[in-house]
């Protein structure tokens, strides 16, 4: 059951001016101070869970954590991550930055599974996170409603694929709603991170919100 | 790890003018019958996984499947569950009608979690799904940020908890956008209802909706 070496994921990250639909309630030096929160989290549970992780960016940027490797790639999110799948011979996960809630338990369950091709679906179609055991004869396509685009290259190719259930790595954050999510589920910098700029809980007529206190 | 006997599921249900939010894609007698095809497809999960469904309602109503009762309690939603909690000796599942992505996997990795009480939660801080197993020492408490509500009520219980992760089993359907998840991942009569009304999946710059098509 267990790998015999730590599977490689690869994490494309944009650390300049990210998350801009968050602009209603973080200035442009928060998003990125939380976009890296949100990258420690996922780097985290990628350890935890005995992956090597490794940042793919368009510019230069150390995450902090040596054992994390950036690749800089300036092309486009595609060619990029379909240029590095290319020179890959062992089993890849591609996994987005934004996905705080990921757990150790999660990633095991989605790096056990048999398929030659694991797919985690976020909400509205998208992809959030591939585990990719013949990496040179997959490749991506991000963008508009990439789940079914990442089925119909599997079937394409020959490959067999499972979809994998799980709500901690379908929740992307990108609004401000999706910050509820964090709140009530995140235990670490992400989390902690929003507590610190008094982004917290509210409760308008009986559904979950978040506002931003006054205080600063 | 088999149930000795079937675990009894229960359902509530509210068959007259539900999801009131669906309203500009839906007139009430289509909501009426959408929410009637969500519950099918919850009752066959719920049974393939080897459940025994029984669905709590204000109204008498049948779903038309001979194995699948109704208990009929006009009380609010917290006083009708925890009423039937009080009688049940063995373990019950508390799932909600509007799951229609579940899947007997997602059920079956519920009910067999060793805790006391199995916490499946929605976006927002819901609840969606509650395995309690023993029903006369816990209580629900619907609405709000029920998810916190529920891990504090089995807390103060004595009661061992744990957070199950599943994106079919979070996916509660209520508004417009939520459709686009049955019509990329719902394989049953859900899907299929959208798809006889002629709701279909839209691409507005980039980003996946749903829209109807005009031709009735």
């Amino acid at each position: 059951m267990s790998a015999p070496s730590p599977v490689h994921a690869i994490i494309p990250f944009r650390p300049v001016n990210p998350k801009t639909r968050l602009s209603t309630v973080m200035d442009q030096e928060e998003r990125e101070a939380f976009a890296r929160a949100m990258l420690g989290d996922v780097i985290s549970a990628l350890k935890d869970a005995g992956c090597a992780p490794c940042l793919l960016s368009t510019v230069p940027f150390s995450s902090g954590d040596d054992d994390v490797a950036t690749q800089i790639d300036t092309r486009d999110l595609n060619e990029a991550l379909n240029a590095y799948l290319s020179r890959q011979q062992t089993p890849v996960l591609v996994i987005m930055s934004d996905l705080p809630l990921v757990t150790p338990d999660a990633i095991r369950r989605l790096v056990s599974c048999s398929a030659d091709v694991g797919i985690v679906p976020g909400r509205g179609g998208g992809t959030n996170v591939l585990y990719i055991r013949k990496p040179q004869e997959f490749r991506v396509d991000y963008y508009g409603a990439s789940f079914c685009d990442h089925v119909r290259i599997a079937e394409d190719a020959g490959l067999s694929y499972e979809v994998i259930d799980s709500f901690f790595m379908s929740t992307d954050i990108d609004e401000k709603e999706d910050l509820v999510e964090i709140l009530i589920h995140g235990q670490g910098r992400s989390r902690r991170f929003l507590q610190e700029i008094g982004i917290c809980l509210s409760l308008e007529q009986g559904r979950v919100g978040v506002q931003r206190s006054a205080h600063e």
